[in-house]
């Protein structure tokens, strides 16, 4: 029996690591967490029989605590509650499903109560890599990444030792606007950009795969997560994501991973790895439907989003964190209509430039940063108007 | 220091696999045999100087040993002198590039002598896997694959379980033939069919490879190589021979090995496994350079030389042994022009009609199984004139 604890249960991936544990007894849920959507979270406490649930909103965690009534299940609320799920007692995975910087510090709590971390949060590593990583090993704990590429990576890895690897091919669909130019995506307005070729997934992520801000944050936590430089790692634009990421070697002998787009895949690989179990109601690849997979340049002065990831984190320190909390504010802005699709990567420059580097952040100065970013972000956006 | 004796110096594999000896000074070569081109068999003693050479024929070993009267080198003729250096005492690994089921006997003989097999010669697991896999386990030695495929297949099973298998996607670069019909074939001339797209080889090779009887020969070799079905090896053309094969799990993930055409990419790999070196002069794919990888059903009709192995791969017994040995001479006779390009396949359908099936044959009834085939061809191409 393999007892998980999950962050961000009523999230893409929360819903979608639930729809894994349905397929497997050998699974049991002890703790869900999720920010307000109690509605959900009812129902998935009463399907799943956690020890312990948590809504990070304190007033709909009395709501729901009422709800749930007839049932045996703690409730709890707040920071210290998202910590108590992820620290849960009989869990031995945490899986970090939370969006944002909130995911950051239950998943050090986790670590250090010797839970290994399904990671599905991809601050975590991007502004606390030089925290997390250590922590890890001092721990011996499994660091088992859930996002599809670095899914991909880690089975590419799989049997292989680190001296081997030459660079990290990480792949990018390219996303709703692959193809067009600068001058084009000033007026793409967030119906336009949450259209995904293939991924089913969360808003926010999708608007970052659009302006590839998101392979930006997945550079730098593939050079964390597999402790190459960000010079290692070539993204290649591969409109088809079937080919989920690969590793060259130093023999110029390449394994990819491949698959039909579904993130049930990587998180069940997590969740049982290094065991692979059958995925139900899962697809296969049909090469002879496929036909073909195709390769591209990604354009970065086009998605300029990317080019700045590489720069983050290059230059490191609290960076990636500026890069991160500046994205997260300016795609809110964009999806509530306030600024332009192309803007975006222009305040996350500004953002940057802006910024007053710390080398080796704590997590209180990262926190720090966030907020001031988030300051300086709205304070710029309010200026222009 | 890996030392190694190399069956087959002088031919396709033999020579590359000297070209990476002279990249390592980790590995020394300790024995070598071939056929009969003395004249380069000389070379390779002055140069990579072996305790032990064999020429297969005895007037030609006779010529070489004067050649080398000056040095030390010991110089032995036949099957007893190829099995001599099958075994050599010093070696740890014989790779075994015989072409033919010359090999097989000295591949046992190694297996028996407790070296490790870096096997490159089809015939031995087509027509007598039920003898070698079996020693391969009683003497624990490793069965190493030095063609590209299986190579590839080996690679991305590495770190994986057996049971976690869905089944093998074999490539094939569907040869200078491809998208042809069978009327068309008819008429082709040897020179015609020596052109491979991607891959140097040898001549017999080459010729398999256009009429895909090379593929039946892979997939019976997979299904013993990787304890799998027939019918769980899909062969998949790929015309670009980039990804060298791959596996499907069963969870709906596939692991694939990708890289530029390069046959001494899996003789490093076999003869340093499971450490990867870096290969000198070896190209690196560039997926912006590439741009598209395509499939395409084999075509069955056309090409049924791979249908016809299929059959005799799930006959099993002594019909690999025919479907081969059937193969070897038609080929040959082929490439003396006395035959015409799909006479192949219904030349080898031909005798696997007419044989009477041997479960589990010894080795010396493959070897007879051999001889009757031969006959039988040679025969019946006497009698069609």
């Amino acid at each position: 029996m393999k007892k998980i604890s999950i962050l961000g249960s009523t999230g893409s991936i929360g819903t979608q690591t639930l729809d894994i544990v349905r397929q497997h007894k050998e699974l049991k849920v002890t703790a869900l967490a999720a920010g307000s959507n109690i509605e959900l979270l009812e129902k998935q406490v009463r399907e799943f029989k956690p020890n312990l649930v948590c809504v990070f909103h304190e007033d709909k965690a009395k709501q729901l605590k009422e709800k749930l009534n007839d049932t045996t299940v703690k409730v709890v609320s707040g920071m210290d509650g998202l910590i108590e799920c992820a620290t849960e007692t009989e869990a031995d995975t945490t899986v970090t499903a939370f969006v944002g910087m909130i995911g950051i510090r239950p998943t050090i709590e986790a670590i250090k109560a010797g839970k290994n971390i399904a990671l599905a949060n991809k601050e975590t590593l991007v502004t606390a890599g030089h925290i997390i990583m250590p922590l890890i090993k001092e721990k011996k704990v499994a660091l088992l990444p859930v996002d599809s590429e670095h899914s991909a990576i880690f089975q590419s890895l799989n049997g292989e030792v680190k001296k081997s690897v030459h660079k990290i091919i990480l792949t990018a669909s390219g996303g709703p606007f692959r193809g067009k130019k600068l001058s084009e995506l000033g007026s793409m307005m967030p119906q336009d950009a949450l259209k995904h070729p293939n991924w089913a997934m969360g808003q926010k992520i999708t608007i970052d795969s659009a302006t590839m801000v998101n392979k930006g944050l997945e550079v730098m936590e593939a050079a964390w997560l597999f402790d190459v430089k960000l010079d290692q790692i070539q993204v290649v634009v591969h409109p088809q994501s079937i080919i989920h990421s690969m590793v060259e070697y130093v023999d110029g002998g390449i394994i990819a991973q491949l698959g039909i787009p579904d993130m049930r895949l990587p998180i069940q690989y997590a969740l049982f790895y290094p065991d692979r179990m059958k995925l139900n109601g899962g697809e296969r690849v049909d090469f002879f439907k496929l036909k073909q997979l195709t390769f591209e340049e990604p354009d970065m002065d086009t998605f300029y989003g990317l080019r700045l990831g590489y720069e983050a984190g290059k230059i490191g320190g609290s960076m990636p964190t500026v890069y991160n909390a500046a994205n997260e504010w300016v795609v809110a802005a964009f999806l509530k209509g306030e600024i332009g699709f192309t803007d975006i990567p222009e305040l996350i420059g500004e953002a940057m430039k802006h910024h007053h580097l710390l080398q080796n952040p704590s997590l209180n100065e990262i926190l720090n940063t966030e907020q001031e970013t988030y300051d300086f972000v709205r304070e710029f956006i309010r200026s222009e108007k």
